[in-house]
């Protein structure tokens, strides 16, 4: 019943401690003092740890955007209204949003898959891979079954692993994170809450424009998929079916499906990393293959990136999704490794090393 | 004697705020929730200030790399010999360094003038501006006359004011700080100390790369360097002359140029941001010319950013200097613009807006 998850989940495996150590002395030997340039140099280690090559160079790039609806919009919980996904799916698809000018500003590919969304959406360039007609209202009952989520988590597993081998020979593919789900932001407040136990008065945000008495409302609702729903936070699986939703769980895939296949994976925002919580209590060494990329606005996102012990590069107070906050990342990730690849060294320029 | 400075000062006016209300008028009919991108959107709303220009959009991109030598690494403040200076100047006209590498990177062009090197330099790329062959040991006396001073902030208006005018016939030029110049922490953290009035123990840090110990025996050279000088906090040229140094000054020149000639200007890290203290001190209005970049691992530089009210995009724990968190956010700055131009409209889109 889920072959491709635990083939995935057995595929993670440690980073690579020799191409680490070969990118560190080379990154020693370039003209900079040693460090100085701070999570460039920790990003390329990184990804050095994560291809096992020591100078890897970055030949791909695609944001891989999930879509689904999530039926708690029902309780008021969005300050738009459900047809929005399917609207900004068309956007997405004619290239006229946030995240179309950013992927190509940056020179990322855009795919967007079809997980969850409530009506029948038909384009030419619609990845369809609909697992059900929109995640179960969790104020209700559980978003999904057991058999659902694996199946939305598989979903991103193979389109992970599809970019990766269609695309990249040599070199590294980096993967990013994105979604569009009216209501998404109250699933994965809860999922934030399921884990962590915080409070969902201190995490939950106003999402895409909710005002601020609204937002009380919605942590309450929050507080209701909890305890209808008794989420287990040692079960990854269980947390994600009861108070997730399935482009969630895709992006889970995605995630353990670039780690599975030795690719960084850039972590947008508070969905993403929702995500990305799923996938550390499904395989924590999968953390490994996370890049942090911003902050968002939303309150709960600094909680889930100090638990995923990820450090973001971008402070935008950006709270917009889709991906955003990740491709704008995914332009200082590629100059992290042209820094191995251009940078002279200190014997190569004839510069002096330290006095000390 | 200041004809340019004057001039400048006189030059900078406030931002356009017919053509920002233009802007906020475009950006919340776009597909996303209003105010969701958060500093793209802020950033797009100051460069059209700036501009007088609703939509304004960036064709021309320059780094301007002010380069010199400071005689107070004779009390040993620094763990680079004076030497790497120019081995470094050479270096980034050869195109190994890492503000080559990252201005490629994001599309911009990198200038690097001599203003205050000890020694002569020779090569055809370099621009030839010495006013100084290095700026005097600070811990001993002024770091410069106060005619020298004017002299090397006028360089900088020169070549700020040059780039504009030969680059940009429509559009936006962006500029960017940058330097180099062995000992360039200490003048900087005597700039922050004497318009602060910080301790210096609270702000010196370890520059390219000091230990500890010598951390605080550099932050005592500072307190003597203000000791000897009493450089005066209320005049911004009494401070630069005492305390400051012929780069730092030729940044100052920059920020007056681009504000002057109604073009952004991005701000590095802690030397340019003392440079930009030192510009918001002569002109306060220069300080809507600015964009910070990143917020640096040296400690002053949080308070510099502090004290001129600007909000770094980027947390990456550099301390490179030579512009490279500058053109890191130039890439993000060019975004910001794009979403004006590029983003579909909610009408053209056909998505719905908020049901609230």
């Amino acid at each position: 019943m889920k072959v491709k998850l635990d083939k995935a989940l057995l595929s993670i495996s440690k980073l690579n401690k020799k191409s680490m150590d070969e990118c560190q002395t080379h990154l020693d030997s370039l003209t900079k003092p040693p460090g100085s340039l701070g999570r460039l140099e920790d990003i390329a280690l990184q990804i050095a740890g994560i291809s096992g090559k020591a100078r890897p160079s970055i030949n791909h790039k695609v944001v891989l955007v999930m879509a689904g609806d999530h039926k708690v919009v029902e309780e008021g919980v969005s300050a738009y209204p459900s047809e929005v996904t399917v609207q900004m799916v068309y956007n997405f698809l004619q290239g006229g949003a946030a995240i179309n000018v950013l992927a190509n500003h940056i020179g990322s590919k855009v795919l967007v898959a079809d997980v969850g969304i409530a009506e029948d959406v038909s384009h030419p360039d619609l990845i369809k891979r609909n697992v059900k007609r929109g995640s179960n209202n969790i104020a209700k009952g559980p978003a999904m079954t057991r058999e659902e989520a694996i199946r939305a988590i598989e979903v991103g597993i193979d389109l992970a692993i599809t970019q990766i081998e269609n695309n990249v020979k040599e070199g590294i593919c980096v993967l990013a994170t994105g979604e569009m789900g009216i209501g998404n932001t109250t699933p994965s407040s809860a999922i934030l809450s399921a884990f962590s136990g915080l409070d969902p008065e201190e995490i939950v945000g106003p999402g895409t424009g909710l005002i601020s008495d609204k937002i009380k409302y919605k942590a309450e609702i929050v507080q209701k998929a909890l305890d209808i729903n008794e989420p287990d936070p040692s079960d990854g699986l269980d947390v994600l079916k009861k108070v997730g939703g399935l482009e969630i769980a895709a992006l889970t895939g995605c995630i353990l499906g670039a780690a599975a296949s030795k690719m960084p994976i850039v972590i947008d925002g508070l969905i993403s990393s929702a995500a990305a919580l799923v996938a550390s209590k499904l395989s924590p060494e999968s953390v490994n293959y996370m890049i942090a990329s911003h902050v968002s606005a939303e309150p709960g996102h600094t909680h889930m990136l100090n638990i995923l012990g990820l450090s973001p590069m971008l402070h935008m107070n950006m709270c917009l999704g889709e991906g955003t906050g990740a491709v704008l990342a995914m332009g200082l990730i590629e100059a992290s490794t042209k820094i191995l690849s251009q940078m002279a060294t200190f014997s190569d320029a004839g510069v002096s090393t330290s006095i000390e």
